[in-house]
């Protein structure tokens, strides 16, 4: 990245300004002007760059997206085992728990958000979910679940969903916890058997 | 019920139209004017009955109180153990999964909604959650777990919001009742075992 890349355009403020709004007020509620106030643009200015709230939308879908394919690049990454993985991946409503006790999750409430909308972008954010989903996948398949792993994928992002949506709702940081740690616990229960050459203590699959 | 009663009222016609507009589109995206329309009713008359779009929240949440309530109180009588009563729960998903995978959970969607507009109701909102909540629990209690019925309360809570997260983002049928049927299976596990006096075919807690 060169130096002149690290202070962002107008645009990317634009687009970095209206994510946050999109998320802590929802996309209906947040206006062009919103918008325009939050980077101190003139009107002319922000339509410049814009022209209507839908394209600002498919700007904050791509951000997100690209946000979420190096996130999930980096625990790909760092950490060692597909269980790790999964792990880092639960612990994730764990890390964000302040903001999702407040705004829920960015990805579930602005897909149910679009939809209500039945807004043309509503299959875009939907690939935010596809991501994680296509992610999750991966790591059961190598789990050795691959019979199954859609559908593991699938049960994980859903707990993980339901988890934010009421932690949203009660604003009870200790069920968050509580929840993960239930997550994790089954997690164990999915690591195969090792194997005779390397044999490390076995974890029972209860 | 009287027979006067039987018919709705002018005000109860508004409600029923606010009810099912905020959740098909959104409480903020519904105007006082759609609200009007839907009951082909003047904007007068309207404001006789509601002086503003809180004044119908509240009484939309106090319908979808009551009715949850009606619900509730039904499948306590109807089923006959506290697992059928919990499957009953389970199945709602199932048996709603044409509006769940267009426009989500009623209730979920609009805490979702209220919370990001930081909005006061957002409270009575959360207490339809609640409502569940606690027969949920009472089940788990009558089942002998009151030490954790709160916090599997709070889990079945949680794994039914999940669902309808994802069914709504996926529109996915078979997902839905495939993780009923994941519910269900795990609503077995947690039958106790049948006493000396009674023996029937004794499920096994896997």
């Amino acid at each position: 990245m060169s130096a002149a890349e690290t202070v962002p355009s107008t645009r990317e403020r634009i687009v970095e300004a209206a994510d946050t709004l999109f998320y802590q007020r929802g996309f209906e509620k947040t206006s062009f002007a919103d918008i325009a106030d939050a980077v101190s643009l003139s009107r002319g200015n922000f339509y410049y760059h814009f022209r209507t709230k839908d394209d600002i939308l498919a700007a904050v879908i791509a951000l997100r997206s690209d946000r979420t394919q190096s996130m999930l690049a980096s625990w790909t990454q760092d950490a060692a085992t597909p269980v790790d993985r999964l792990r880092c991946f639960a612990e994730m409503l764990v890390r964000n728990r302040h903001d999702i006790q407040r705004y829920g999750c960015p990805v579930g409430t602005l897909c149910a958000e679009l939809a209500k909308l039945d807004h043309p972008a509503q299959g875009d954010a939907g690939m935010i979910f596809g991501q994680f989903r296509d992610w999750l996948r991966t790591q059961f398949n190598e789990l050795g679940l691959a019979q199954h792993a859609d559908a593991l994928a699938m049960h994980l992002l859903a707990r993980s969903q339901g988890i934010a949506a009421l932690a949203n709702a009660f604003h009870d940081e200790a069920f968050i916890q509580r929840e993960v740690d239930l997550i994790t616990a089954w997690l164990a229960t999915l690591v195969p058997p090792a194997g005779p050459a390397q044999r490390p203590r076995r974890k029972t699959a209860s």
